[in-house]
């Protein structure tokens, strides 16, 4: 269950904290480590220093300009986050994320991200909205500010209770029932091909965008998509656009491509 | 019930421990810090930097010789241990002690000490006797030895949890941003509205349902859509329509025909 576990951490400034996430990462028994945009050397005298001895954590990390790339293969993303902002998120605590893993790693095809922002200014809400949902530590309210290793360190030693106890107790789970939920390269196709389709029917204007489309991805996101029903709602999408095109000519040309792309396999 | 708990670090070797040790503490909510017989300077530029704000943790820590002095004043002590000794001793796991803890703190006079050990060599078995029970941070087997501000933000964390529960503060959610559900029937008009909507796009054939209406009120239901969403959800529809509508008679004609693509369906 460890293994598909995921830590991202965007714009880390400090080797010294990627080797000390690093660090208490391998403690906890996890090990795959994507590093987004980093403002700093990853491999340095420091960052190995305080990996003390989980470097080869550092030196595997995958190094990736997005997060969108990060956590292109992940079906859920769950965003360290100081406190609730303008648009309220589903919100979990840390124990709460632990007694949720299990099941989201119940399919064999499912990899979740927990994610983390950089040490001045955490996740931009634009991060905070590519994610499902948002675990806040509890915190002294007076100095709520933890160390980017220490939040992993509180983070993966949930993730390692969590395994220790899937392992004793064996879910009874509908396995069979499971079905593949969609990924989040999947979703982001989704939205941006959402919002494309709103723009083009005049429901929303992207230099007015009113938090619409913050919105809707909060409301998709909740329900945790199928990839068959994201396949349902593209061809929705697909068949609205061919709707709102403008000349006859095209209209008529886009009535044909509609028929051919009703089935819900589309992509 | 924080305020009487305090983290004993016995022959500290490296300030930057001390600093970080500090601000998991503070972070948590603790601030009674004792150093026993420390191998270094508690305040140098480094702990000050590791503690990040919460260097007057270290200023007022207690310094003292053994720890028989460090906890005189405790009601319970515990240890921080790697793995039971040859003389087994109480062994509780970090949740079993934030379990523990609103009931050894009722007392008002109560007090409780965590313990731990050198960063190279831990805690003693002198040292591990003088503790009531020992505390094992579960790690990865293969490379257990957490660093020591780590393993003071796992225990520091479980005890701000076991003081959030005893003091039955509200959860932190968002409840005050809780916005009214849409009720049953709303939903319902949603419904039909959607079902309306795709049909007059050509996405959807009532004589030949495939389930779709089933399967996106399944996936919306999932989402238990606020009132707000909904209205959202019924604008695009509404604007979705507008945009089927301005196609001339023939062109709709077009579009009955080829859902009748499968006119052998048709009733």
């Amino acid at each position: 269950m460890l293994e598909r576990i995921r830590i991202v951490l965007i714009g880390t400034s400090h080797p010294g904290n990627i080797g000390a996430a690093a660090r208490a990462m391998h403690n906890m028994g996890l090990g795959d480590l994507a590093l987004v945009a980093p403002r700093c050397e990853p491999l340095t005298s420091e960052s190995i220093s305080r990996a003390s001895g989980a470097d080869h954590i550092v030196h595997a990390a995958k190094v990736v300009e997005t997060l969108d790339e990060a956590v292109a293969d992940c079906t859920l993303a769950v965003g360290a986050s100081a406190r609730s902002r303008t648009l309220p998120w589903p919100m979990i605590t840390p124990r709460e994320l632990g007694e949720r893993l299990p099941r989201e790693l119940a399919g064999s095809e499912s990899r979740v991200a927990l994610v983390f922002g950089r040490e001045d200014s955490g996740l931009s809400n634009a991060e905070l909205q590519r994610c499902h949902a948002h675990v806040h530590i509890p915190t002294n309210p007076d100095f709520s500010s933890l160390n980017l290793a220490a939040a992993v360190q509180v983070l993966a030693y949930e993730c390692r209770l969590a395994s220790l106890s899937a392992e004793r107790e064996p879910r009874e789970t509908d396995d069979e029932t499971l079905q593949p939920l969609a990924s989040h390269e999947e979703l982001e196709r989704y939205f941006a091909h959402l919002e494309r389709t709103l723009v083009a029917i005049g429901f929303h204007d992207p230099a007015m965008p009113r938090q619409l489309m913050a919105r809707l991805r909060r409301f998709t996101l909740r329900a945790r998509p199928e990839r068959m029903e994201l396949n349902i709602l593209r061809g929705m999408l697909t068949a609205t656009e061919k709707c709102a095109e403008p000349h006859p000519a095209g209209a008529a040309k886009g009535r044909q491509n509609q028929t051919g792309q009703r089935s819900d396999e589309e992509v």
